[in-house]
């Protein structure tokens, strides 16, 4: 006797189709169902049951018990468990690294800079009468990061509209020898958008206008303090999206965005800023505009000097327009939410989704059961399927509906009969697909309300991004409150965070240099995409050769000899000491 | 009385499915066909023809008289009509680029670089036995360009096998000032690849070893001389391709792809070389190489060194290593060839095509009239289709070949029922979907037996790439030989070439500056996608402002400060002059 469970393609869709999927299970001799393919059928009456209230779908999974589920393996990785260094070949990062993690998190001394005069403001005042801020509570929430993490003690923020203002502003600061820290939305995780100590605050909040956009061509040129999410509601007007998208898009600026090359949510589909941007204008310390706006998909001539801008953290010029190719607005878009035994069946899924979904597979986010712990306690936002030791979140984006949804059918089918995902449901529709991106979206926020948190934004070879949270977790012990890890799967890059009740700087000694050598053991970046602002810039040799590091101050001092463009950020003390 | 000829789906595909599209036919009085809608009929009734020699369709066909299509436009664009450059804001190209054009072909003066000794071959001969070629036979092929219109003097070629051995060539020519002209496949258009003098020609034929394959990441890294076509080889075993593909892909090297940043036909899928190439390995003029090898999808630790030398032709320093993220081998490709009447048709179609093909969509290419008429008579390739002004070449690339097929046929049905296309045919089998991309691939070849071609490579709002060829026919009259036009429509990109019985001062006097000038007043780019090298280095100031190409010039001058790295090239003589 076998029992078979039905399943429609359009089962997920609410539509009726007549392709059916079967799972044959067998009945033991008492008549009790067994279950063979176990997750398969736990995932399948899961969404069944989310999505119709299933009664069938409910029975079944009344009888799996999800505590029998594996552990996540909690040992170190091979090769790592004495947790020494092994000096890479080419690396200098060995010796020079721990000699310059002793002071990494401290700001250096402030360099010799003029102070802020009287005629220095009458000056600000005529060039942007109105718009040169010296009120100290207007000030303050220029002076912070986001994570309350870096203040500075900045007296002046400037909020040019043009060009040509931030092109004046620099030309008097850099005759004058004071320094200037580029603000955007002020999102920024490294301590890179806020001053250090009293550098002007130039914000791009009142360059938001669009310049242009192509119909055609899909390209778009604005000013640089447009927020993405404007941006983004203006292009699904004309039907076309911005080819990024991240958690801080109510916020952040498109030249924000360019300055620390963010990553995000749709790189893997749309690809890094580094294609996608076609033309920047920027100005340089001294004043000059650097007109590099072209709108063209090809260019090559010469040098593309855009790019030193790209990912430069304001350090090497004031970024204040941009032009951007913008992909078409999906017809269709889908999202599954699943929940997985292991991280190694997560990679797995993976591997299949890549093969199976191709063309439409828009994302490949993860989040552990920790992460989703702190979602439900602390913004009670309520998990959508059984609890796991590993989630996923799939979003396609495709031009045809049909096609997708049959694609996505196919996929889900094939994971869940493989065992590989033991829960899931899927959206289709606006809203749900808001609300599944937020469970994935507003993991950093349940941080904060977790404690302090140390944040570490981490690539590595796929196949290890985990295990680094396994490592420190073995390696922390109960010295954390929380370690937990979530990310972009499929660009091999981990967020691993590790909250205390408070700051904590024995906790912090434990987990640095430990976090760095991992990383640089396996060759990862220790910077995946927030860039390395002020917190990050003495581990800068963990991720590049000294000849590299050397060569960006060469850089830097060509583009800005007297230093004075976000200063202390990104340059390892070292070199900013040299120039 | 109505004729209704019915098209299957899977018509194109040899499979019998049910959908049927219908297009209704009015009969006459008289019982003669009429066809209101002429072109699409003649479009299905040669895809029917060619695919299975169905009779109807041919009777269909006889009915139309290819000859009453109408000719393309030939008027100069609305505000050229005279001629004249009108200047463009923030651009000293004006003045500048007529002062320089004069001598704009011909090589600047000999630098004063050091000659080749007896020791320095000694030298050369001890590091690299029997790879330091002397022989002025074997060096003939290394010393003239592919298109036969360099040629250089150079006496020595060096075949390194290893990064430390190109590290120590370039150490010893930099202590004693000889001057290096770093060669892949030499099979650049724009001069770039050979030695103008006697510069000492480093070539990579050698270094072409894959150092490692992730199958997981996709991620390649590999010596910078494997030629591209045994690459995409090495790639398709496993399941990947090469996210770049072009019609020298037999020869050229990937470590030339990068340092030219290579476009060609995927571009409109896969992105540009800048989001792709994840790390490169660069021996620096003095020697010192720089370890830039990330095998990361994302690196935020600081500038971006490796983007420097994407596209710099060799000026800043030998690559010797490329480390590239390569897609999925896709499950299903198609290919559709495709007539239009015009080019506004041809770029309805486009707009049509990216809507319906969406994420399948991998290529859209295109050749005019002249380009097929070049191809049959030189290379006696036989055009598959109605003889048409304008013909397109799409290509999908997609995971579920019913999908795909599914939605090509609903767009080339769309596109026949709106008049947009008048003919076509669809190739699913790979030796005919190569034979239809030799129609586009070949034109370069077939131009070579129609006579000495002056080749321009241009990017332009889409909307515009035609024009430019319409606009140089009338300007030129019947002083040219051809005036031909083909490229990539989906990049915005057209190669405009023009060909005379011999070289011609005259003729060239007559095509420069004004397709320059053209082109700067659309604000596009005079080379999308060949590079600048020893032909176009002196109209760099067309596309670039002097602000960008003076900070061109101080970087060339930080990383080669004697400049012996390809000299002549890329940078303009002014400022060559200059350092």
């Amino acid at each position: 006797m076998r029992y078979r469970l039905s399943v429609s393609t359009a089962i997920f869709y609410g539509k009726v189709k007549k392709r059916r999927a079967e799972l044959a299970l067998p009945a033991d001799e008492e008549g009790k169902e067994r279950y063979p393919n176990k997750p398969a059928v736990t995932a399948m009456a899961g969404i069944l049951y989310r999505k119709f209230g299933l009664k069938t779908a409910f029975t079944l999974r009344s009888h799996l018990n999800t505590d029998s589920l594996p552990a996540v393996a909690r040992t170190l990785s091979p090769g790592f468990s004495n947790g020494q260094l092994q000096t890479s070949k080419d690396r200098l990062w060995g010796i020079r690294c721990r000699e310059l993690h002793a002071g990494g998190h401290a700001a250096p001394a402030r360099r010799p800079f003029s102070r802020v005069t009287p005629e220095d403001l009458a000056f600000f005042r005529k060039l942007l009468p109105g718009r040169t801020i010296t009120d100290p509570d207007l000030l303050e929430a220029s002076n912070v990061d986001w994570l309350k993490s870096v203040k500075g003690f900045s007296e002046v923020l400037l909020k040019p509209r043009t060009t040509k203002e931030v092109s004046e502003i620099l030309r008097y600061c850099n005759s004058c020898n004071l320094a200037v820290s580029p603000q955007g939305g002020n999102t920024g995780l490294v301590g890179g958008s806020v001053p250090v100590y009293d550098e002007i605050i130039l914000s791009t909040a009142l360059m938001n206008s669009v310049l242009n956009f192509d119909r055609v061509s899909g390209i778009l040129s604005c000013q640089a303090g447009c927020v993405l999410e404007s941006l983004s509601a203006y292009l699904e007007d004309r039907d076309y999206i911005m080819p990024l998208d991240l958690g801080a898009k109510g916020s952040c600026h498109i030249g924000g965005n360019v300055a620390t090359n963010a990553g995000g949510l749709r790189l893997l589909r749309y690809g890094s800023l580094r294609g996608t941007v076609l033309g920047l204008e920027v100005v340089l310390a001294d004043g000059r505009v650097l007109d590099c706006m072209a709108t063209l998909r090809k260019d090559n001539t010469g040098y593309d000097l855009k790019q030193l801008f790209i990912g430069s953290e304001g350090t090497l010029g004031v970024i204040t327009a941009v032009t951007i190719l913008c992909p078409r607005k999906p017809k269709a878009v889908n999202v599954a939410f699943l929940g997985c035994e292991s991280f190694e069946q997560l990679l797995q899924t993976f591997q299949m989704c890549r093969g199976m979904l191709g063309e439409i597979l828009s994302a490949f986010e993860f989040l552990d059961r920790d992460c989703m712990r702190l979602l439900n306690s602390h913004l009670k936002l309520a998990n959508p399927i059984t609890d796991c030791p590993f989630y996923i979140l799939i979003e396609t984006s495709g031009s045809n509906p049909t096609h997708d949804e049959e694609k996505l059918h196919q996929f889900l089918e094939e994971a869940m009969t493989s065992s590989l995902v033991i829960d899931g449901t899927v959206a289709t529709e606006e809203l749900k697909i808001k609300a599944l991106w937020s469970l994935r979206e507003r993991v950093t926020e349940a941080l904060t309300h977790d404690g302090f948190t140390y944040k570490y934004d981490i690539s590595l070879p796929v196949e290890q991004i985990y295990q680094l949270v396994t490592d420190m977790r073995e390696h922390l012990g109960d010295r954390a409150k929380s370690v937990v890890g979530y990310g972009h799967v499929g660009d091999g890059n981990v967020h691993l965070n590790i909250t205390s009740p408070a700051k904590n700087p024995a906790l912090l000694a434990s987990i640095e240099p430990f976090v760095y050598e991992w990383t640089a053991r396996f060759h990862g970046s220790i910077s995946a995409e927030h860039g390395l602002g002020l917190k990050k810039r003495n581990y800068i040799y963990y991720s590049k050769s000294s000849q590299a590091v050397a060569l960006m101050g060469n850089i830097k001092t060509m583009f800005d000899p007297k230093g004075i463009l976000n200063p202390y950020k990104t340059l390892p003390d070292d070199l900013q000491r040299a120039s």
